[in-house]
């Protein structure tokens, strides 16, 4: 058993295409979508077959090398391809880095852009494989560190999804499990189905089958019950912006699990890349969150279980104090106790990173 | 607008036969289910057709009058009723009731039991009829003894469905949401979403909007943000079994509710009737705690969510200790702090009572 790629180039003769793992049909069918032009892939992106900021930012830079092996306009190609979701940071980012690559590639010589497969081609391909490279690297990186914080023998808790279906590599939280999963480490994944999207019960619970780990899977609002059962010895979860102060805003649910944790002594790990610490937010006050509609929780797999019109109070994410927080796990390490200095630190370091 | 009865006895030529609200229809249908015989009716409740403590009571009481008009073996069918839903206790209360009735009016003169319809089935009938008149008339003490508790102005968060639905009268804690909203008092009412059986979307947020109660829905997972916000002023819940210690048996999600009202000093009321403390059960520790099937979590609305065969921890209820309940309501006043002392003395009053 293994987790099929969520993303995968695929050469000619078959190609030129990327090939996407449609999520939208998890766990019903493993469904791939071959796009062979970039419409085909617009189209992919937009109606949610290909999701995760990490696997956006490579859908982004390899559809930018589709359009140049395919000759078609790449300037124009790269617009679509980063309109496509217009708040996903990371699709643009792909993208960019593609069209750089690109662009420096074919107009390095300040001759007019010519249409055809080389060198542009190649440079964009070559940077696409580069941020999938760097993704699965700064993912066994982050799994490496973890692990160091799983007990033997450990029951760990998780809540959304942050596996291989996000990501080049094993994910972030999920990339610590499947390792201590290897190291022999891990009796059970418990898993939260994450409501009102699920996406612990349609894309945890298959990634978790498809790596063979034993795992189980719970209604949010039963983790109380099974850490007061002394069943939980780690709670694991992903992070979407770190606060400079250490606040780490994760899907809905997250907090809520770290203030139970607290409550029955249970280590909370959030394991994420040192890019999602952002200097720039202070505080958990200052890290806006999105309210989605009310019908994520009226509507469940297309039929009506609240009557219709109901409101609600639907956050897309919740904000956890450091203070609730036992260790964030980076690929640059493990920062342990949560404070705005050791934030600090590693904020700047990534600060060099960036300007270098 | 009004809510349609719960549950009701048909009478010839019709009946007998004990008509249910088919509450896993909501919101979307108000189905009725008539039971003419035991194991429609035993069935009916193993898929919570018909659910909620009290109403459960009543249902056992109806179930076993309908055996006896059947001239059914009237002692079988009361334990195939009562073992419908093992951790329900009032359903093997009002079974006992009614059976209770039944025995004195067919073996009072010492004669061998005679099979036939009275004058055994009018007195289990009887019997049934008052313990639905004395729901209704404890509902009513329940919400005026609980009024004292909400704040003017009051943002309460509630769980499940303990409502109208569940009971003869206006329900337990929706009992006391109802007097709390005609009083005034009551700003908005929170829905938990209550999954993983959607209790408090398709049936709390129906009979709310059918009251003229504002309110929102929300995710389970989404209560710890909303306290967090100081959006919360009170948490009421319902209990399907009380300790003699205090712990309080209520549908799962509801211990969690409690350790996150403890953390944001929120006050957390039980509202239940008197019949609900089970002085035979010690301590929380000693309440059975039935186990449901995976399918809950794996399929909703008819639609698999997660993949087919995936384990699951399902448990129906859980446990929340006396020490983060502020107080248990009962119809016979409020019980602060909750302590074995204070149980008791309830207790002992229930059992001079059901012993006159």
């Amino acid at each position: 058993m293994s987790v099929p790629a969520a993303l995968r180039w695929v050469e000619p003769p078959a190609g030129p295409a990327v090939e996407l793992l449609d999520q939208t049909r998890l766990p019903a069918a493993e469904e791939f979508l071959t796009c062979t032009d970039v419409p085909q892939l617009v189209a992919a992106i937009g109606r949610l077959a290909v999701r995760g900021a990490p696997l956006l930012g490579m859908a982004g830079a390899y559809g930018v090398a589709l359009a140049a092996f395919r000759a078609d306009d790449v300037e124009a190609a790269a617009a679509a391809i980063a309109a496509a979701r217009p708040t996903a940071v990371n699709l643009a980012v792909g993208v960019n880095r593609a069209l750089t690559a690109w662009r420096a590639a074919e107009l390095g010589d300040g001759a007019t852009p010519r249409q055809g497969a080389a060198p542009g081609a190649s440079a964009a391909l070559a940077e696409a494989r580069s941020i999938a490279a760097q993704e699965a690297e700064s993912s066994a990186a982050m799994a490496r560190h973890g692990l160091a914080l799983v007990p033997d023998g450990a029951r760990v808790l998780t809540h959304c999804n942050t596996g291989s279906l996000a990501t080049a590599g094993e994910g972030t939280a999920f990339a610590v499990i499947r390792a201590a999963h290897r190291a022999g480490k891990l009796t059970r994944l418990w898993i939260d189905e994450t409501r009102p999207l699920l996406q612990g019960a349609r894309l945890t619970a298959w990634e978790a089958g498809r790596s063979g780990i034993p795992h189980s899977l719970l209604a949010d609002g039963a983790a109380a019950s099974l850490m007061a059962s002394g069943q939980v010895d780690l709670v694991l979860t992903g992070a979407d912006r770190i606060a400079a102060d250490g606040s780490v805003a994760n899907k809905i649910g997250t907090y809520g699990l770290a203030v139970l944790a607290r409550h029955h002594r249970v280590p909370f790990v959030v394991v994420a890349p040192a890019s999602t610490v952002d200097l720039g937010t202070p505080d958990g006050a200052a890290i806006p969150v999105e309210h989605r509609p009310a019908a994520e929780l009226a509507i469940v797999a297309g039929q009506q279980v609240a009557p219709s019109g109901t409101e609600a109070y639907n956050p897309a994410f919740d904000v956890t104090p450091p203070s609730l927080v036992t260790a964030i796990v980076t690929e640059r390490g493990v920062i342990q106790p949560v404070t705005p200095g050791s934030l600090r630190d590693l904020g700047a370091y990534m600060s060099l990173r960036t300007a270098s």
